[in-house]
């Protein structure tokens, strides 16, 4: 059975409405802000407070109510019927997020049990395909990487491409 | 630089001390129970009692005041001028292990950057080298498994064995 790692933020939970929501909140950013391609949401705001997202990100909580990625619920359960399924996840940036991440886990995909859940730094993981939105995550991986999309890499070109849980769906399924 | 993963309980930390000290609080288990070749601790206790030690083991704080094992903080220190050091432990088990193990690193090993930190289930890393104490680890493991001494390990006689630290820095630097 073929083994598959699937990265959490901007590939299953949804983290840049959150941010936006934050800065709204603080700052008045407009709820309706779009990330330009290839930017960081800090980039859209005044200089000032553009290190204000790491305060956000190391708040407990954070990473507990960010909303679910389209399909991804759906997707990889069906993909567990075919591949070895991993959460890896680069949590150890971020003390906070370790319980946040875990109960997220818990409620939003109960079908993955313990034994499948990576929170690390590097992602020196031994699988066969990586889906990750974080090409930094793909230098040392020796299998196939999935950039899955979202703003802030829209502009890499040297990687296969997935933009929505229903194209890895008709990619792997 | 090969890279070398080290797990956590009973190789870096030591567990057992702790639980039974907690037998010995609730139970009056004597504080210097010895325990025998290839039995693990609940073997040791009143049969009513052999599913306490996983309350024991889930109660936040369990693992944030195990003591350091002898010489591992020297010797991951010099192992990390010759390799990439990675600790590996299988948190993911224990929900409030997590901030715990972390907590308990920044203050036993702030040497160690949460890059080369990894809380998970199954090891499935690409390490050279694997320092455990438990067998069920190495069989996934690719490379060269190094099994760290433990009452319960004892009896186990297929695998090559370390007995200290100081038994690892003699063969490996």
């Amino acid at each position: 059975m073929k083994r598959i790692a699937i990265d959490m933020d901007e590939v299953i939970a949804d983290v840049i409405p959150k941010f936006i929501k934050l800065y709204n909140r603080d700052y008045g950013v407009p709820l309706d802000l779009v990330i330009e391609p290839g930017n960081e949401i800090y980039k859209h705001v005044p200089e000032h407070l553009n290190q204000k997202w790491f305060e956000y990100i190391n708040e407990p909580g954070f990473f507990r109510d960010l909303a679910v990625i389209a399909d991804s619920q759906r997707v990889i359960k069906a993909l567990q019927e075919k591949y070895d399924v991993y959460i890896v996840s680069a949590a150890m940036e971020f003390r906070n997020s370790l319980t946040d991440k875990y109960d997220w886990l818990a409620e939003h995909f109960p079908f993955i049990d313990w034994q499948h859940i990576i929170f690390c730094g590097n992602k020196i993981i031994e699988a066969d395909i990586l889906i990750d939105d974080r090409i930094k995550n793909f230098t040392t991986f020796k299998g196939r990487p999935l950039l899955y999309t979202s703003p802030h890499n829209l502009l890499i070109t040297d990687y296969e491409r997935v933009s929505s849980w229903q194209e890895i769906e008709e990619k792997l399924l």
